[in-house]
């Protein structure tokens, strides 16, 4: 009986033209995070419930994937990177360990995470995370770091001009949990909507504004001053060419319960669909996993988001196809197609040989065309060869009875 | 509450210096995958139930993770990547559809995949596996450039001498599965072991010994043939240096059910543990899925034991650490601290700045040391630098009192 071939609803298959976008942002973002030090860390896809449950507030605690795996044992598929981090810095930071991890601890991660959301636009119920956290220290260079990081990565991939967003959950600290999930939703629901949620749920609708009117607190000023003057990171990485600009921005709330400092989010100009990377301090996660506080302080990047407004910007280069040349395989002449590919392999030519020399030789030339292979060698029976490419009209161009050398060199030039 | 920080049997944590040598083979097949015109390719961790169920026999069954998901579907954990392959093929393969994938497909896979093996030595229930497989066609050419292509891999990471054995499903066409499964345990129980399980189930035990003495199939003396005196891949790849040699073995069975024609495992010399890589041709899989039989090919390395055979071969550089400076943090000399670290970026060299100008100098020293970090710069308070470093004899060396150039120069040298 034939099965119908699908995927479930939120999940993806990534094709070779998506996996080359997507490869090319991650070898940038990878650069940028190892050029500040950060190591790479993973961590299992799966984990005991217990270490995820209670840490991402209720809305996430309902969209976690959650089950009884064979030995009984109540398991759940990572939710997000954070929280296995922190596991991470309980169990191996502690500083008799053989293991025992260099405090601070600065890992970049970049796996996937699952979610059960209702698919929507931009929604899916698994998706690739790319964080970056320093663990261990309470310095507000942390901070800084972390964002100056961020906003170099944008600027690798061709981002002229963001905004960051940033406050302190200080700022919230005498308002209720409830009432602060009610206004990290100012974006989607508007002012109006807000107050009238505060009021229907028994909250002064004055809230608001009192939030909107506040100064910022010590550390945010010692860090917003850090982009005009002061010699933290993001002075000199954030006044550098383009408009990114640093702001102060009091109803940035942010719906991770985890957050207790300072907490920002990323907008690209340009691209509307929403923040682009976010994150926070979080001194306070690391304790529920051990006997004393850790500190800590990190950002992720919603990668789907960065491919679609690298899309929209058109920040892609044109082409991305790592196959250079495709060989044409004809009857008797199997023997030149793979030696030459061979040849052109050991020069560090992405070479692919058509497999199936019965196939007839428009259908290998289209089958090139379709997988985007800029050029073509069909070999002749006296050792030259035919090079096919299209020029820069469009046209396709042929260099007839040339050597091997005489190939290499046109494809260098 | 304290969570106690821990893991769940079979899983595990990547901590940095393991993920660097991940980081440094990955690197190196993907550079061989898409030297041969294989093109990257991922699908969901979950996928519905029976999209797996049904294909990796009754043992392959009982270990896959599977369970219900929220929406009440049966869902299960990728298995492999060969399966999650065939229903792309068969998804996107169809000509008219405007997705359309080329055909023959080349992809190469890296995703982990979840098997509920009872934890021991190198098995575990998360694991890598970078698989290359193409799909479309029935040339020999194909197994063969597979076969070729895990080579050059396995030459690219230093590898020298290698056995491919191969066989073909055919020589046990007349053999009950069940049988098979016996005989596939060769290595583990030996030979009266298994003439004593065939007894045992009520087969004639003779069956070993007829197909120990099979002669090859006409496919395997072609690829066989190829490995001396044809132009097929094999041919110029494995006559090359080392004695990596294709070794005919007709009671080599692979425990995978969908295997149709030619079948191949990779055995390092000097490591006993096991193949390091192994696959074959499954030309009824993808028909699973589709309204036509769709032929294809493909191998797979087992990730843990290639960086296994690595370790033991000590076939990694000395040196996997990518910070290349850690800047030390002194009181009063923060702006220098960030300002370095900001221009040796530029330069491309990898910097970390040490984030806490509280933490006496000494800590901050051994903070490099324990990082592996090879180099240290001091500010001084004119302008002016000391490069710390271990000499050949791994001795600290220290350069005084230098200008940004000079740092510049003694990293580059």
């Amino acid at each position: 009986m034939k099965i119908m071939p699908r995927t479930l609803k939120g999940f993806r298959d990534f094709l070779p033209d998506e996996m080359r976008k997507r490869q090319y942002v991650l070898t940038r973002l990878k650069a940028v995070f190892e050029s500040y030090g950060f190591e790479p860390l993973e961590t299992p896809a799966l984990e005991y419930a217990e270490i995820l449950t209670g840490k991402y507030g209720e809305e996430g605690e309902k969209l976690m994937y959650n089950f009884k795996d064979k030995g009984n044992r109540n398991v759940a598929l990572r939710y997000d990177q954070t929280v296995p981090l922190a596991r991470v810095a309980a169990q191996y930071g502690s500083t008799g360990s053989p293991q025992a991890l260099p405090m601070p601890f600065k890992r970049y991660q970049i796996q996937n995470v699952w979610r059960g959301e209702n698919p929507q636009a931009g929604r899916f119920r698994e998706f690739l995370q790319c964080d970056i956290d320093t663990v261990g220290t309470a310095s507000l260079n942390a901070d800084a770091e972390v964002i100056a990081c961020i906003a170099e990565c944008l600027k690798a991939l061709g981002f002229k001009n963001f905004k960051i967003l940033i406050n302190d959950r200080e700022i919230f600290k005498d308002i209720p949990r409830e009432a602060i999930t009610v206004i990290d939703k100012l974006k989607k629901i508007g002012e109006d909507g807000i107050k009238s949620e505060l009021k229907e749920k028994g909250f002064d609708s004055n809230i608001l504004e009192n939030i909107r009117t506040s100064e910022p607190t010590k550390r945010l000023s010692q860090l917003l001053s850090a982009s005009n003057l002061s010699p933290l990171p993001p002075k000199a990485r954030l006044a550098k060419g383009g408009t990114s600009q640093l702001i102060f921005s009091p109803t940035l709330a942010r719906g991770l319960s985890y957050y207790t400092g300072t907490i920002f989010e990323i907008e690209i100009d340009g691209y509307s669909a929403g923040s682009v990377a976010g994150g926070g301090r979080y001194d306070e996660l690391v304790g529920m996993f051990s006997d004393k506080q850790i500190p800590a302080v990190g950002a992720s990047f919603g990668f789907d988001r960065l491919i679609e407004a690298m899309d929209e910007l058109n920040l892609f280069p044109k082409d991305l196809q790592t196959t250079k040349v495709l060989v044409l395989n004809l009857p008797n002449l199997e023997d030149k197609a793979f030696e030459i590919a061979d040849k052109l392999r050991a020069q560090g030519v992405n070479t692919e040989v058509y497999l199936d020399s019965n196939i007839e030789k428009g259908k290998q030339f289209n089958y090139a065309e379709k997988k985007g292979v800029p050029y073509t060698i069909v070999p002749n029976d006296n050792d030259t060869f035919t090079l096919g490419f299209k020029n820069e009209n469009g046209e396709i161009e042929k260099v007839e009875n040339i050597t091997f050398d005489q190939v290499l060199e046109h494809l260098r030039s």
